[in-house]
This record gives C-alpha cells, sequence and structure tokens, in this order.
C-alpha cells in the first residue's frame, strides 16, 4: 500500500452518501451548501461523489454548515 | 477564504492532540502506530503536529489501528 496519500475509496463513499442524505433532508441544493460551507460547488459535488480524498478540514467546515457534528458524517459504518 | 485547499488549523492541532492522547494512553510509540495503520512515521508526526491537512481516510486508518471510531479523533469540538 503507497504510504503517501492512502485513500479507502469505499469509506468516502459512505460519508459523500452521508452528506447527500443529510444536505437533501434539509432540502437544500449543492449550490447551497457551498454558499453555506463557503466551499466550492464543484469540491461539494466532488467530495459527494467520493472523487475527493477530503481533508477533515473540509469535513468538518461541511459538518457546520449543515449543522451537525462531524461524527455524523464521518461514522459511516457503526 | 480560498476555496481550493481550505484548512482550519486549529481544528487540526486539536484532533494531532487527540491522537497524540489516544496513542500515548495505549503507551504505543509513533513507530508501534505507523506499524498497526500502514501509514508513514512521518505522516503520523505530521498529523500529530497538525502539519498535514489530513484527508478523512488517513484519519479512519489511525482510528481503526487505535481501534476507537473516527469520532474519538474528529469530534474535538464537544
Amino acid at each position: 500500500m503507497t504510504k503517501q496519500q492512502y485513500r479507502d475509496q469505499s469509506y468516502l463513499e459512505k460519508v459523500g452518501k452521508r452528506i447527500v442524505t443529510l444536505r437533501e433532508g434539509l432540502g437544500i441544493s449543492q449550490e447551497k451548501l457551498s454558499e453555506l460551507s463557503g466551499l466550492d460547488t464543484r469540491q461539494i459535488g466532488r467530495i459527494e461523489r467520493a472523487e475527493n480524498n477530503s481533508s477533515i478540514s473540509m469535513v468538518k467546515k461541511i459538518a457546520d454548515a449543515l449543522k451537525v457534528k462531524v461524527s455524523e458524517l464521518v461514522d459511516v459504518d457503526f
């Protein structure tokens, strides 16, 4: 396993799906989440589609925008 | 705020400290955590010192190695 940029694709997909579920549960668009989080709409899309190996800073920013704890986005295996 | 690589330094420092606390609580070295997680010892050091804007894949890898939920590393504000 390369030690540089470790990536857990199945985990990223679960986190991405959790973000979509919470966002849609609030009835907000990716554009609105971008506005609330200050992240670019394309970044939001890539994170939701698990194309990005998101940093925890970004995930915290999304959690803050969705008004949830970071754990609600990242504890997806339990 | 630049939209490319968003970084929350104070958050990263809290997560880094939490990893040190849990690792030392288990009485294991950075080298041992590197062995358990498959991440490079230098990466472990950089994450603990908040020099890296760690990806959630890496944080999950560390959580798995420390046998804790990811939330125990990332819910540091609550």
